[in-house]
């Protein structure tokens, strides 16, 4: 078989879309769907639509479309998200906590197995279901439960430290909610999400939208 | 006084960045930061940090650079963090009570101020230190309250028609959590933070790491 083509973000981030509309057809009693229908329900070109499920190698059937069910498994296999994989939380603060409580993320075959602070008040108290663990404890938590993914949270001034530290011990995909841009290996995947910069720019944007609509008061 | 040119989005994003390293050499006794410091601090380009800053008007001093308490206080204001606001969730599910209980906000001028879902049996439990309420308050609480901003947390199918009620009760601003683009007035601000998304990009940007390294075999 042919090595499959790597996937495009911009296709990675229609997917979970796709796996929505699906879940909605395949609960109606839907078994087919075609790119048409699909690329109407999100105001996509039929050809984008086909053009992403074929990274799949799932063939659709003339006139019928693609078997629902089917292109949820093989969409789902592709994200990653029919195995479950564990991460650890690192930073207790209150976005660690938040994140720690979320349940959220099984759906997506995510499992927050351990969250980890340096503060000697915070190691020991409960965070729902798990309970806060020192940095010491952090390395052979990793080890121990084959972690490979890990969510940064502590502060930016930290963030650094904390991921040359946790690549040094094996982590192969960081989430980084630290407000900084993180330096790492070439091996490892990154990911962003700030939640003060979109706070930032939506507050913005309001700001603009306010200030056009009072036009040279 | 000139209109001040409306905000470039990466400017913006930027803002935060400047803050925190403006912040760290408050700390540190620092009065005065020139652009070329700010730049290297953020590995960005001198010029590009300048253009950014003339957005807020300050103006720097010859040699020593612009007064960091200054530029702190001017880049709150233009984000909009100097002064507090307040918001609602709607949709009391995982990841609208995390949101409940994330404090972090705060730092930027954001409050939530309540949490509203229609289940019954979710009505009246409490959430940090809020009361999930019921939706039938929700348009009296916006109008008392004054509410501008609204964050949505329910499943991405009641989305659109959260976003329509909303606006139709005032609402300037809405951040958006739901996995789906929703459509506003052209008066509304919409921000979208999509975490199911950032997880499935992560997941696949792994996933094309670990291939890459095993190579034909």
């Amino acid at each position: 078989m042919e090595k499959t083509a790597v996937l495009p973000i911009p296709t990675v981030k229609r997917f979970p879309s796709y796996l929505r509309i699906l879940h909605a057809f395949h609960e109606k009693g839907d078994v087919y769907i075609s790119a048409t229908v699909l690329a109407e329900e999100l105001g996509l070109k039929p050809i984008q639509v086909r053009k992403d499920i074929s990274y799949t190698g799932l063939e659709g059937k003339p006139k019928v479309g693609f078997e629902i069910k089917q292109l949820i498994k093989v969409l789902n296999h592709v994200l990653g998200w029919d195995n479950t994989s564990e991460a650890v939380i690192i930073g207790a603060g209150n976005l660690g906590m938040a994140l720690a409580r979320y349940n959220g993320f099984r759906a997506y075959g995510l499992t927050m197995a351990g969250i980890f602070d340096n503060a000697p008040d915070k190691i020991g108290r409960p965070v729902g279901s798990l309970t806060i663990q020192g940095m010491d404890d952090l390395s052979s938590f990793i080890h121990e439960h084959r972690i490979v993914i890990a969510v940064i949270t502590v502060p930016a001034s930290e963030a650094q430290e904390v991921a040359d530290f946790i690549m040094g011990e094996g982590i192969k995909a960081i989430w980084n909610f630290a407000p900084i841009d993180l330096k790492v290996l070439p091996s490892v995947a990154l990911q962003r999400t700030d939640l003060a910069t979109a706070l930032a720019v939506l507050s913005v944007k309001m700001q603009n939208k306010l200030e056009s609509e009072e036009e040279d008061i």
